[in-house]
């Protein structure tokens, strides 16, 4: 990159598009590799015949030779920006450096990806004490003249001089406590000059060194500012975290100033081409008559709205409305653009594709799509999951927002809103939120394992301290919360139970905040928060094309009839995973199955489960009809049996109150029945030592405990085939498939499954149905990926638990691992991503490759699918798509990303 | 198998062996399946010249068709088995069914492969009333002409008849007793005319049939017998068990008999070519003068020792001596023999390959390499595993066991002898053993989970029920322990505390038993054991060959100088690894241990483990010497830090007992003594609760332990390196290899490895020296197979900590499994072997060969071992050796058997 050439060229005007396009041939990203975004974004448009003040770009590679040459311009670059100047001042008629007619500049970086911590803009070059004196009394606009003057010597003092922003701002300040003003805009010409004065003092006593005088020499300081600024500390991070190649460099464009600021037919203004809130296709933005541009950001004024230019300069407005549709059909993208007004000559100074929210972006995309601008594909293509997200949270009302300001801002590390009172302690969040049904924002400095449990608790989370794999960030996102963190404007004071934010306001414990976790801001008030509909209609068009597009099926993994239902209204094709053993915690069940855990005989065991069965077959009934005509995989009971007993520290305190309790009786009759309660509490105790695992992960649960009590899986399958026969009765198309978990061995599954499907023939034998079913099973341990080839000789699907398969492939215990080690991997970068939110490629998903080959050669037509909680990540279900499985099964909530996510995939490897 | 033919030979003489051989092309296995083991082996030594007693085999294909065709006799069958008896006529001179000079003829089974449960022999075919009459008064020995008779009636009731052997034994008390006489032998022949006549009288009412009088009708019923006896309920169990074919069917061999008992020229014997216990090359075995074979086995006369023979019948002993020698050159092995001598010549009756001790074994393989008969490589392959466990186990004394009987018998299913006093109570066995220090036999009706710390704490297990994978045989192989289950005649009373054996012997709760698990014998004794020499210079010029034969390299896993040292002796090429964890435990240690990991500051942390660094590195100093010149593999702290602490429920009682104490001490200064005792255990039980894993198999351990605490790890490999300095200084060449444990991501290892590095150098630049060394991983988890490729690229060598990798493979938790579903598992069959006994090929294996392929791929030099338990087990061995690892590690005891199994190995591919 250092290599030099004496006929290189290094600069080159917005009017030379010919010459480097046909270089490039066309390649406009390496036209913006030479020229940097902003550079090639002007040239472009001056290309499309757009009235843009005349300018040119020193290049990248400029850049690069001047920094790889310890600060010395290449050979030839200074000539060439002499040329340059030559030709801008042949265009307007104004000389650089000019007494009479100086042509002024403004000089920006511009790299090829955007990027905070470069140097900012430099307006105004070419000023000095006597060309603004003449301007001053030339025009007649003598305050015109010093407003301009005094810009500059602010802006290159800050950025090209590194005197620190607040001494010119205090001299600001003061002047206007002199001058008797309250705005910067009262300031008149004569207290502008005095400001001027003081401000070269500054510089002189801070950095030795004169403010220079000389246009030329302000324009090559500038150059070269913008040159170092590359390497300075922020960008330099900035790279390192985004992954953006260090060689890369960034050009500079030079341009002339237009001035918005030189009266009534003159105004400045930023407008988008059409609302970035909604997407509607009007002109949307702020403009300023008579003023120059950083006003209009700056607030101090009142700023109108873009559609009163219609009536203020119909003209000019009509000229915006066509220069926006020029660039949209252009760039096929909505455009952020800002303008200048000079005496009625409207100048283009920059446009870009604009930031919008996720409502507009939806909108957008398909009304691009009905106006011909993109296909239906590029629509899809735009919208990223986390877009989709958006429509699923609750989020703070934005009529609200209107009327509240943000206290404070943070990193956005967990979407969604959140409203609650504070807490500053784990258990007192927890307290508040479990026993006075309080909704609690949890304030901490940073978290630490031992508030997992206060997180949880919360609604959401604030940290003072930390960044994006912080602690906090990771486990909000891995729970949902949504969580702004690194606050550091906030101060919090723990002992006295309080924060503060800036010197005045004091926050106390108790008190509401509200948390945006989209943008990582926190406000100091209860504000209402609204559910944005999934039933928007631009969002089911981009689904609906999604469909249209993937190859991968979205199925959803529902243990409730309600649940199906909603996940089928999101476009679910399918239930990929019901588990049973939800429906043994309700209320009346739990009681029977501890029954059979505890029972004595194989008889009352028997008794136990046979109770059991037309519960479960009401459950599958309702499964069964949400999802008429479409496939339900059924899982048979998993967990080991001691999670349906208490634990048994519970149980011991418990018999000892009621000893104390016995004890304390008079009566005969109830000292007994106390016995008697104790006597139970004592066998399910010694049944929950017994049931203890030194590991219950690996332990005795899945098909291990089928096979040890057979009649629990057989009692599933009766009450699934015979809710299947009722179902069918009824003319409802029931599909469903029974899964088998946790085979590490054919056997197990050839064992287990003999019994059941004789006892599903007889349940439909009984009917007189034939049932269309599939025994199946779930690949979760990696030695049932590694023998695949022979499982799949038995079972007719399977299903990738890809959450126990990570546990067991990495040797990791998820609830051990997320509050402990996992986390220091993740913040060391020792792993980039948390295999339990996006599947391990290079492990897991070898395993998963191995177990589809060699499953769908021993059978061609096998089922594959994916019902870990991967199935609703992004990442995963591209890896999904690679692995070419047939489906994904993820929670209902995440069934529309899952829908548009597999499109994306699909999309990317077609 | 049930086609017949009608020109189909079924019956071939013993002199047939020309025909036979040609047919089959020389090959005798297929000759044995047509004519069973015995008719084969009759077939051969007659071919050989030696002097059998003529004779015929029906062939096995004749029992098939018999079986097939609803018992009827094959056409042809019964033409050739006439024929075949007229050329036994021709060449005895003697008639079957003569009066005056009759042919008698013994009927025999014999199956392929030698069967329990087949119908027994059945001698003297051919006698009746008349003929014996006859015989008795021609020969002037009426008693030798009866007591053959009631022989033949005897055997042919009970076997051919059905009759139940008491019935007929109770005669024959009856007449002990009538006659005033105390042995059979005393019996003249008016006695057993008298038996003769009630046993008919027994068959007759018991049958309803007559014992038939007609010798040609004695022989075909005989024949039939046989043939039935085929898929008779033991035999047909038997196959099951074994895994033998259904289909093969069983010969008949019908044989002339011979006489031992017709005088003081007559004699008959068993004997074998060489000292079946000791294996010394010299004749060893029994004889009776004047008897018939089965006194000689049923002890009721003084046998005479076969030397005797010599002097007794020097011509005949000679003729035994040269037989012996022709059969050991024809069959390459130690013959197993039995001899008839009548009237002076001499009969060989049967002969097959000898059984013997594992001493024996041994010795007789070096010995013939020694004479030329085998080569080395065959006696290495006759050495079985097993018989070189004999040489490490504790063994009863064979002196002692010469003076006491065995009680009772049962299934020898865990080998090595214990000597105990019973306990019939597990809790009684773990109380006595731990509380009295007394060697405790634990004796149950058969084994529960529940039971499992008794057998731990028991010197030996006795079960009466159960077979070879009943829950008490799996645990006590498991677990080393001598075992016999099964043992039927023993009749335990748990609550009486007494077991009886057989109608009289009453055993009770503390007597003192010794039990043989080689050979499932219990005794009522406190007998001595003797544990066999490994030294046995026979053994070692076995394992001298099997080193020259075998690829496979034996390491092995020692913590300990004298671990290496023993190992060594043993032939152990190297340590494959060294737990570090153990050197923690020792006294004075633990708790330094236990102040790191209490440790409130970094910097309490790091004075705690610069107190162990000392300590290790003298640890290492030992084993770097005892391991001169061999590799040293240590790998680096592996236990999650609880496992150093005490358990959290002991805290708790040691918290309160110190409270109560506290509150009934009067002085001050005790109490304040005994609250910062308190104050300690709080603070170390807040710790163990923190430290607390649900699963802590897969938890915070290896190297994320590592990790968490760099200063650990470093310090360890200061002592590694320090220490090998040390002993490099004193010219010990001293080859240590650092290993990490448990990595899944090469990233834990490269975060890991390049601080070691470092430190290493450093310590050797301290000494300045350069110590050759290598660092290295296990490969222990799924992914870290799935990703060795990657792994290599880091490491330099890997170990397969096989248990982990089947652990996380199988997604099982061995603790839990072993006493709970992979008990049932075993028992039912669903799998063949416990995969932590033998390593799973299918699964852990398949990965295990990914490993090495990629490794090796990536670093061609990786060197590759295995170190888990499995490392000495001979099924693992195999496949190690096929999956191409270096070596295997195991315990210093499985050294021999390792190195004998990897020679096993390499022939088998070879």
């Amino acid at each position: 990159m250092a290599s030099q050439s004496i006929n290189r060229k290094y600069v080159f005007l917005f009017s030379e598009y010919d010459a480097i396009l046909a270089q490039f041939d066309q390649d406009w990203d390496a036209v913006r590799g030479l020229l940097g975004g902003k550079g090639a974004n002007l040239l472009d448009a001056t290309r499309l015949g757009i009235p843009v003040p005349p300018g040119f770009t020193i290049t990248t590679d400029a850049c690069n030779d001047y920094l790889a040459t310890e600060q010395t311009f290449p050979d030839g670059l200074w000539e060439q920006n002499l040329e340059a100047i030559k030709m801008l001042e042949s265009l307007t008629g104004k000389r650089f450096g000019d007494i009479e007619n100086p042509l002024l500049l403004s000089c920006r970086s511009g790299a090829k990806f955007s990027m905070p911590g470069m140097m900012d803009t430099i307006l105004n070059i070419g000023l000095n004490d006597n060309i603004t004196a003449r301007l001053a009394a030339r025009t007649a606009m003598p305050r015109f003249a010093y407003d301009l003057y005094r810009r500059l010597v602010h802006m290159f003092g800050h950025v090209v001089m590194d005197v620190p922003e607040e001494l010119f701002e205090a001299v600001i300040t003061d002047q206007r406590r002199e001058s008797g003003v309250s705005s910067d805009a009262e300031l008149d010409a004569t207290a502008w000059q005095a400001v001027i004065a003081r401000f070269k003092e500054i510089i002189s006593r801070h950095t030795g060194r004169e403010f220079p005088g000389e246009p030329i020499e302000q324009l090559r300081l500038a150059t070269e500012a913008v040159f170092r600024s590359w390497n300075g500390k922020r960008a330099f991070d900035y790279r390192e975290a985004a992954g953006i190649d260090h060689r890369l460099g960034t050009a500079v464009s030079i341009q002339t100033m237009a001035f918005g600021n030189v009266g009534e037919d003159s105004a400045t203004g930023v407008f988008m081409s059409r609302n970035a809130t909604t997407g509607e296709p009007v002109l949307e933005g702020d403009y300023l008559i008579n003023a120059q541009g950083e006003d209009v950001v700056a607030g101090t004024r009142a700023t109108l709205p873009i559609a009163q230019l219609k009536t203020d300069m119909p003209e000019m407005f009509s000229q915006l409305q066509a220069i926006a549709r020029r660039l949209e059909q252009h760039h096929r993208n909505m455009q952020d653009m800002e303008f200048t007004i000079e005496q009625g000559k409207l100048w283009l100074l920059q446009t870009r594709d604009g930031k919008r929210t996720a409502q507009a972006e939806v909108r957008i995309a398909v009304d691009m799509v009905h106006e011909e601008l993109i296909t239906r594909e590029e629509a899809v293509a735009r919208v990223q999951p986390d877009q989709v997200d958006f429509f699923l949270h609750p989020q703070l009302d934005p009529a609200a927002l209107e009327n509240n300001q943000a206290i404070a801002r943070g990193l956005n590390v967990s979407p969604g809103a959140a409203v609650g009172v504070i807490a500053f302690d784990p258990d007192l969040a927890v307290r508040w939120a479990k026993e006075e049904g309080r909704d609690v924002i949890l304030v901490r400095p940073e978290t630490r394992p031992d508030d997992v449990h206060g997180m949880l608790a919360a609604k959401g989370v604030v940290t003072s301290k930390g960044g994006r794999t912080s602690h906090a960030a990771l486990v909000a996102r891995q729970f949902g919360k949504p969580a702004v963190v690194g606050v550091e404007e906030i101060e919090i004071d723990l002992d006295r139970h309080l924060m503060r934010v800036g010197p005045d306001r004091v926050i106390e414990e108790g008190d509401f905040l509200s948390i945006d976790g989209n943008h990582g801001l926190i406000y100091h008030a209860k504000l209402p928060t609204v559910v944005p509909d999934i039933r928007n209609p631009y969002l089911l068009k981009i689904l609906s094309w999604a469909d249209d597009i993937r190859k991968l099926g979205v199925w959803t993994n529902a243990d409730y009839a309600e649940d199906a239902q909603r996940a089928r209204d999101y476009g679910a094709e399918g239930i990929g995973l019901c588990r049973t053993e939800h429906m043994f915690f309700e209320e009346g069940r739990l009681q029977i199955m501890q029954g059979m855990i505890l029972a004595g005989t194989p008889e009352e065991q028997a008794e136990a489960i046979a109770l059991l069965m037309p519960m479960q077959r009401s459950d599958f009934e309702g499964l069964f009809r949400a999802m008429d005509g479409l496939p339900v995989i059924i899982r048979l009971l998993d967990p080991p049996l001691h999670e349906f007993l208490p634990p048994a520290n519970d149980l011991s305190m418990e018999i000892t109150d009621l000893k104390l309790r016995q004890q304390q009786l008079s009566s005969q009759e109830e000292a007994e029945q106390v016995l008697e309660e104790i006597e139970v509490k004592r066998k399910m105790l010694e049944r929950v030592e017994l049931l203890h695992e030194a590991n219950p992960m690996l332990g005795t649960r899945g098909v291990r405990l089928g096979i040890t009590i057979p009649g629990l899986y057989r009692m599933q399958v009766e009450a699934i085939f015979d809710a299947a026969c009722r179902c069918a009765a009824d003319g409802i198309d029931v599909r469903p498939e029974v899964m088998i978990p946790l085979v590490s061995h054919v056997n197990e599954f050839d064992v287990m499954v003999g019994p059941l499907r004789k006892a599903a023939e007889k349940i439909m034998t009984k009917h007189g149905m034939e049932i269309p079913h599939l025994f199946g099973t779930m690949i979760e341990i990696p030695r049932a990926a590694l023998t695949a080839g022979e499982i799949a000789g038995s079972a007719e699907f399977f299903s990738f638990g890809t959450n126990d398969l990570t546990q067991t492939t990495y040797g990791i215990s998820r609830d051990d691992a997320e509050t402990g080690f996992l986390v220091h991997y993740l913040q060391t970068r020792l792993l980039q991503d948390n295999p339990f939110t996006s599947i391990d490629p290079d492990g897991v998903g070898r395993l998963m490759q191995m177990a589809i080959n060699e499953g769908r050669e021993a059978r061609p037509d096998l089922e594959i699918g994916v019902c870990g909680e991967h199935g609703g990540d992004p990442k995963s279900i591209h890896l999904c798509h690679q692995l070419g499985v047939n489906y994904v099964s993820c929670s209902p909530f995440r069934v529309p990303i899952a829908r548009l996510t597999a499109a994306h995939a699909a999309m990317k490897t077609d």
